[in-house]
């Protein structure tokens, strides 16, 4: 049995094709990891053929990456089972509605021995309306640990091998440093933190700050009010995770490419803010707006509003969150963008 | 002897009218302080008439802050010890060149009782060519305790009365529920922080991310690269106050105004953006671009960069800063914009 670590990304989309690229070039540099990196593609049929043979002759994702060349490394392959089975490291690039489905069909047939790391925002939903986080589904179906990797990274900008930075959130050092070495390049800096749940849930959070910075945008404030909007976001993202995921949460995470330079992203630039503004500016409903400009896509900082809003509910938290509670008020249009201020007027000092 | 607590406002610019504006209304809402607050106003004549006489006639700073009416309690006083000198509160919020001057001026002339609040942004200079802290400079030539108020808060929107926030840094509690009854409204949000220091010097190193900020612009980076530049020049700002003024400083501090949100707001708006993004599009030095794009005015992010980087030579610190330290090369023309991100690279993970 080989001793190299084998890797498995399991996912090729926009994402999952960038981070490919570095994936497929880093295993090259170090002599620990098995050279060849199979990667799970979801079968589809391009111009006539398979998208997981084009990309295997031609090297490049025509459909979610076109115009990059995907290192000899990666190998298209359309089982998941057949692209996980042997894997050492199991990277996890998939929209989140499909991870349980894809982990139920993995259960029980990988290595015991395998580590996941999660590069999927967003929350996983319970049956009570509550969240889930996705690492905590891979975990708990697989009884695999799983590490998560977030920041401010649009993969476009990360495949055009743009400078920027991403934290890896990881409880055990020995992979830690391993998942650095798998990540890390010149143009892609690498932060391992102990705290996994601080960095997966930043991930998610920031989509609803992004609608609370959109909603201030499509109301015409200036400089002053967004960045203030931005920080109460900022802290109640704090007193979330303080709250619910006390367990070895540390502040200075917050400081990290997960925290707020991904915030600071999101909330110029993204798709919360974009149709939050045009919220405002055009008094259409979410649902129009996801259907106009998202494809009929679900705008992810509402979803994840609500379900935050069910567990603040549940928990008798509401008072404590006034800028996700305006935006989830927002949404549904039960008060105007206008009132939003009201609320943030009360938002409490401590964290 | 009136026990009402006078205040008085040393300035009269652009900000310290916007002040004047809230200090003015304020007082009147409380009955422990006195209903007349003096303001300092450096004598100029408009149009044939005294600055002060149209202030104290037509109630608006028709120089530095047209179209808002004062409350009726401020009353323009152009001498600054006839201001100053049976002042409970006094209000520094004048340019920074200024206020050395102004303090010998007022020195064993005011109630030796008095409090300071600092609200001039930027660094004192010393002979050695390192930073001192105006609210220092203050404290020390006039023997009174010095708070100061710093955060996301451009004059004019401030003025117009757009929602935004603000933190004191105020070591005394009593003195620091004073301050908040004197500059809260329901539009200026104010958060009372223990470390002075934190709040005062994230106000000058800030415009330092903002060149770093503006280069990235300039060079036509993606918002990854820009967001992932102002969270290591953040990283920054906290290491240097750790290293240079630890006593008492903490981390939460910078989730409030003064540190995020101002930061955010200046490296998005902001002069020192603006121009930094100038220079590397046009080539030109920054003592071109601050005659053709500020008048002349001296760039402060530069400046305080030149301050900042003889210092951390002095300690032998210059490693830890590999953002201020490439700023300041560039700023130099000693290395081209392109190179900042081989700086960044080497940004140590600790803070």
């Amino acid at each position: 049995m080989s001793s190299k670590k084998k890797v498995a990304i399991i996912g090729s989309g926009n994402w999952g094709s960038a981070i490919a690229k570095i994936i497929g070039a880093n295993v090259a540099k170090f002599p620990h990891f098995d050279k060849e990196v199979k990667m799970y593609v979801y079968e589809e049929m391009i111009d006539g053929q398979k998208l997981s043979e084009i990309i295997n002759t031609r090297h490049e994702n025509v459909k979610y990456l076109p115009k990059h060349i995907l290192p000899n490394a990666i190998v298209a392959v359309p089982d998941v089972l057949e692209t996980a089975k042997d894997a050492d490291i199991l990277v996890f690039v998939v929209p989140h509605a499909f991870v349980p489905r894809i982990c139920n069909t993995l259960k029980g047939k990988i290595k015991s021995t395998a580590v996941g790391i999660s590069l999927i925002k967003g929350f996983g939903e319970t049956p009570n309306g509550g969240i889930e986080l996705i690492s905590d589904v891979i975990k708990n179906i697989l009884s695999i640990d799983c590490a998560v990797l977030m920041g401010a990274n649009l993969a476009g900008e990360v495949a055009d091998e743009k400078f920027c930075e991403t934290t890896v959130g990881c409880r055990h050092k020995d992979n830690g440093i391993l998942f650095k070495e798998l990540f890390q390049t010149d143009n892609f800096r690498v932060t391992v933190v102990p705290d996994t749940y601080t960095v997966e849930i930043c991930g998610a959070l920031k989509n609803i700050v992004a609608m609370a910075a959109g909603f201030s945008d499509g109301l015409g404030y200036g400089d002053n009010t967004k960045s203030a909007v931005i920080r109460i976001g900022l802290k109640e993202m704090i007193r979330f995770i303080k709250t619910f995921y006390p367990d070895g949460t540390k502040e200075t995470t917050f400081f990290e490419s997960c925290g707020v330079a991904d915030l600071i992203t999101t909330c110029y630039g993204g798709r919360n803010r974009r149709v939050s503004e045009a919220f405002v500016k055009t008094g259409k409903t979410l649902d129009e707006l996801e259907k106009e400009l998202l494809n009929g896509q679900k705008l992810q900082g509402f979803q994840t509003a609500c379900e935050v809003m069910t567990m603040l509910k549940t928990n008798g938290h509401v008072d404590r969150f006034p800028l996700i509670e305006a935006v989830y008020l927002i949404g549904r249009k039960d008060i105007p963008p206008q009132q939003m201020m009201d609320y943030l007027r009360r938002e409490p000092e401590d964290l």
